[in-house]
């Protein structure tokens, strides 16, 4: 692999059809499509989701509807329509262009009837302006006759058989100065009423035109375009798309706003070279370089490049969902995943991105409020799994897979409470690494401060042992539900109570009249400080006089299991031993402890990290437990100088989605796996440290590794480390 | 009103959409089409339910599909599209005629442009040819231009936003003989896999042609007709379609029969002659004269032919849903309404239909006994809620309608177990009456032994008490769950183990290798008989000494409750005392009592009806409770010599879905309803009663009437009442 920026495909196969369509999704920080083809395909999931287009669902709330389809192009020869599964297809290959964020395929076919042609698309949605799509095709034909190009939108889209959306109206404008029309078509969302509007020109670039049609089929307006065809003659045409929705500007506007947008698309190479541009500037400061390590070069670009399409750049109204933008996993929901495994990257490269992404969960802060009001508790207190309204919409029941008569309960929404202090964790790591006084004054405080409250309500005295407690809770270790005194939780809330603290105390010095405001608003008397400071004197946790920290209370009385002989195994420790069994076992999905010594490093030694990676290490179901564990295990591997162990769990962590390591990535790109990767090497292997005195850098890397560079903003200015 | 067979609209109120659209619901017996308008209408639930083509769905299991739309036919004024919601509509009339099944719609219409025109539409599902759909429409255009007719096949229909349908495929032919094109669509469920094909043709019959042309529009082809517009000069287009699904024939040869089929249609004069014929032959043994009372005479005419569209002609492995064909709810499942209330009217009119009604039991004998099985019996325990295969698919789990993270458990699916007997009941009464010998040998007799089995199996002996017992179930009256010894559950066990032993008896005499086969086949030993006589005789019922039977055990001591004081109401018993609150009462949904008298008249004295009339009747919830209830009461009430307060439920009942007393007739025809009319006249105002005999009818009309009549088939002879 020479091209150290391509990801490629030599043939279909349809087995790995809904895989391949993740891989090659692209998208703008607006809008994300999967690589499913122009033409369609049986049994396709061809899914456009747009940023914070919810529409209610049954038993998952809420979930991201899929939006009319932008894509339908279809080719036909002679009257015979092109498609993968009829005729020959004598080559295929497919690529995406992550430099650029072009998805190009070229096929050569021959048809039922014999007639042969090599059929190229390229597409990409533009960075430059993000209402705007494009697809090209590109025909040669290899026999005489004609051949017809037919473009639509297509508001028929459902979400594995949830229908989302109402036609509202469709239409067609001849453009004075064309000799096509302009279709449009608005949709709008059946609940939550969110309009979609689409306007599309199909345009000829190359060959001699015979005829243009206006179909107004309902639901699907459809252009078309028949073109003389001569062997060896190519034809080019491009259908143009732009698409707003209700969300972007008031709904009787979008459809001239969509007109209007794609009408004023001068060309192809314009548009293409200023999306382009727009890329070159995102790579610019977010490309990290690899040498020695052709496939982790190209995997980190991939995960980066996963990572850039979903980030909003213009929106700070919604997350990144735990599946990006590229697939129905988790319905579009957003989970701690975007705090502690993806807003590193923006925090450290796109401060702008990262504040947007703060700033949803400030806009969010009644929901939580409301959530902990709802559980008798006071302050914020996050949903496990947050939509656009910052309500709860982690699935209570699910059907059970083997009795359906049976309804399993998910907990997570209920119980796994560590997410406000990893959103206050969040918030606080962006201001100290962008000194943004500003934003934290005004937004970032509050967030600390409220979880802080909510800490401290949810507190209890355990008189007897004269200490208080975290109980009933989930960790980030799902294997283990409903445990008291889960280390990570416990001493996440001692910090954001701490920090509480020491923010209000920075207030009270720096911004007097916020400092004031916020403790009026949020009752932050003396007593309620009083308790925050006994809470954080008092919480429980277990250490071991070897530093060894209990991961929660009796976990050392769980069955020691000796995950190594079980391999090899295709499935978790979990499905092995059984959801029961598990939970009796000191099988760990992800290691709580570990995770806890990542965030908060400067507070344990380093004897302290070792004795617990020592213990932990060997009790992580690394390869079929969490997809979040491996990037942290390679960093927390580099701190006790292991980086070829790290490089273990990196590697499977950058091939999580590129090679389905775990067979789901058709349901989506697993988003904190591939904003773990960037912590891996910068973190990890590039063990770059930051203080108040500033930064440094305490490379570790593998081997076979000849150089490792990246870039990030300290403080407003751009770094670059650069280790050969 | 003077014509007696027509159901009439005179404006169109958007309020009460869904609702007309059920009462204009056609149909066939192969499928049935709601009355939404042929050009759309947001919010419109346009429906076309096929017998037997369900599809997997949450929570419900499965449900009928919503077929591809046969309906679509627009109509564009100089290219202004004619709608309800546009422009000014200058009049409205809608008409269904009960006699020839045929919906007509006028509509006077100004466009926004201010172009007039009257624009009509004309359905019908032929009888004649169940596969065969027609749609004309006329304009009678007051300007000069064009106008053009728009006709398509819609593949994206969905189930209130549940898609169940994928595209196959799609096209057109050119007729050789002919100007236009046949176009066709063909899909298939997307879990159920059932193929369904439509073929259309779009027929210009009066006025002058402009132009004509073929959308191959994705998944909704259509066809257009462009006609030269003159003022006064109607011009008239026919739709024709042809519907097949993979039920009927191979799914590889269902598009060609939808083509041949709509191909092979002459012309509507013929096609309408065909079919009125048929549904001439359906009213001339159906039809119920009532002569006093316009109201009811039209009435019952709608209420029969609503069973007459729903019926099944030529298949046996479908029955009838509780809202027929004509809306979503209950998603097509059939419960005992098919056999107690509907089953009657074609027991009695039209055998073969009722027994394609208890072939389809027979079939699903298999998922009886699975779930007997699966409950740890013995025997058939048929399914609560019964669709395609016979395994129970009433929803264990419903959300909770106030609070999203709590369900609500729906019992009748496991502890409703009376329908058992009630399809054994039907079986033996289809016997008696027609005298069917051969049928109850070869399958009647199958379903009376193994139902017998079952309640042989499921009785407990309490040794205390000395007697059998059928513990935590739930009755008719659904008012009260988890109940044990109800009364209508027990006899109706003890009459079905009794009529098994009759029948075994019978048929050892008439059909001894039969016998011999059934008595091996379900294990039939002397032991397991002599268990039946023994529950036979030992049964538990409470009948107190005036003849007063006890509903279930204890139900005299919960508290008594005057519903009269509650009047005037909207909300039934349950909604105001609420669902554990009404379970403390004697208030009832349905008298289980009477409707046991009404089912075992036989054997019970008058005395004893009229005590128990006396009884259950205030205690019942009529207007509210259950829409089974009034038709029955209406029954029981002339047996007690008070055939005005009959007159009272019957009116209640027959006005059930044409005036929406429940508020939910847009969710479909209430069916058991429907069907419990006829049996108010015929055994109620009729007095028709059957004996080993003959019969014999001793009428008690109510004063207003001044003639009724009816016909019956009895034992293969068309008999006739007729009182004056």
């Amino acid at each position: 692999m020479t091209d150290l920026w391509t990801i490629t495909e030599d043939a279909f196969e349809a087995a790995k059809q809904h895989h391949q369509e993740t891989i090659f999704t692209l998208g703008n920080g607006y809008l994300s499509t999967r690589g499913a083809f122009e033409e369609g395909r049986p049994g396709d999931r061809r899914t456009t989701f747009i940023h914070g287009v919810f529409d209610a669902a049954p038993i998952v709330f809420t979930e991201l509807a899929n939006a009319p389809d932008w894509l339908p192009f279809t080719v036909h020869l002679n009257g015979e329509r092109f498609s993968l599964d009829a005729g020959v297809v004598e080559s295929f290959t497919r690529a995406l262009d992550l430099r650029t964020g072009t998805l190009s395929r070229a096929v050569r076919w021959r048809s039922p009837a014999g007639l042969a042609a090599t059929i190229a698309f390229e597409r990409f949605a533009s960075l430059a302006d993000p209402h705007l799509l494009f697809i090209r095709c590109k025909v040669r034909p290899e026999f005489a006759g004609f051949v017809e190009f037919r473009a639509s939108l297509n508001g028929n889209a459902d979400n594995e058989g949830l229908a989302h959306w109402h036609r509202v109206g469709q239409g067609a404008e001849a453009r004075p100065d064309a000799r096509s029309a302009t279709a449009y078509l608005h949709c709008r969302t059946r609940r939550s009423r969110i309009g979609w509007a689409g306007a599309m020109r199909l345009v000829g670039v190359a060959g001699r035109r015979l005829s243009a049609a206006w179909w107004d089929a309902e639901n699907t307006p459809t252009l078309t375009l028949k073109m003389k065809a001569a062997p060896g003659r190519t034809l080019i045409v491009d259908k143009r798309v732009a698409v707003f929705t209700s969300r972007d500007l008031p709904e009787d506007q979008i459809v001239q706003a969509a007109m209007d947008r794609v009408n004023s698309v001068t060309d192809w190479p314009a548009a293409l070279k200023d999306h382009a541009e727009a890329w070159a500037k995102e790579w610019e400061r977010t490309d990290v370089v690899i040498e020695g390590d052709d496939e982790a070069q190209i995997a980190i670009r991939f995960n980066l490049f996963q990572m850039l399409i979903a980030a909003p750049r213009h929106d700070d109204r919604v997350s990144i969902g735990a599946k990006t933008l590229s697939g129905f996993g988790y319905r579009g929901h957003a989970f701690w995943d975007t705090e502690v495994f993806m807003l590193p990257l923006f925090t450290y490269t796109a401060p702008h991105i990262a504040r947007n992404l703060l700033n949803y969960r400030y806009r969010n802060l009644p929901g939580a409020r409301a959530k902990a009001k709802a559980n008798g508790v006071e302050g914020a207190q996050f949903p496990w799994e947050s939509a656009d309204t910052g309500e709860e919409v982690t699935p209570t029941w699910l059907p059970h897979f083997a009795d359906r008569a049976k309804l399993v309960r998910i907990w997570t929404g209920d119980i796994e409470i560590h997410i406000s202090a990893d959103v206050a964790y969040a918030a606080y790591q962006y201001w100290r690494l962008t000194g943004d006084d500003e934003w934290f004054i005004e937004k970032g405080a509050e967030l600390v401060l409220d979880t802080a409250k909510f800490w401290g309500a949810r507190a209890e005295w355990n008189a007897e042992a004269g200490r208080y407690e975290y109980n009933d809770v989930i960790g980030p270790d799902e294997y283990h539900e409903h445990v008291d005194n889960n280390a990570y939780t416990n001493c996440m809330a001692q910090w954001n109570l701490q920090t509480a603290l020491d923010t209000l105390e920075w207030l009270r010095g720096r911004a007097p009249t916020k400092a004031a405001e916020l403790a009026e608003e949020l009752s932050l008397t003396p007593s309620a400080l009083a308790r925050w400071r006994e809470v954080i004197e008092k919480v429980h946790l277990h250490v071991e006089p070897s530093g060894l920290i209990e991961q929660f209370e009796g976990y050392f009385q769980r069955k020691d299991v000796d995950l190594a002989v079980l391999e090899p195994r295709t499935r978790s420790a979990q499905e092995i031993f059984g959801i029961e069994g598990c939970n009796e076992t000191q099988a760990l999905k992800q290691p709580d402890v570990l995770m806890l010594q990542y965030l908060l490093r400067d507070y344990y030694s380093d004897e302290a990290v070792r004795v617990n990676y020592d213990y932990y290490n060997p009790r992580t179901d690394h390869t079929y437990g969490s997809s979040l564990g491996p990037s942290i295990m390679a960093i927390m591997a580099c701190d006790v100088g292991q980086p070829d162990h790290a490089y273990e769990h990196f590697i499977r962590a950058v091939r999580a989605d590129l090679r389905d390591v775990r067979g789901n990535a058709g349901d989506g790109i697993h988003a904190a796996s591939a904003g773990g990767t960037w912590q891996a090497v910068v973190f990890g292997f590039g063990g770059l440290r930051i203080s108040p005195e500033g930064w440094r850098a305490n490379p570790r890397l593998p081997k076979h590794w000849k150089r490792l560079a990246f870039k990030f903003f300290h403080r407003g200015r751009l770094q670059e480390v650069d280790v050969k």
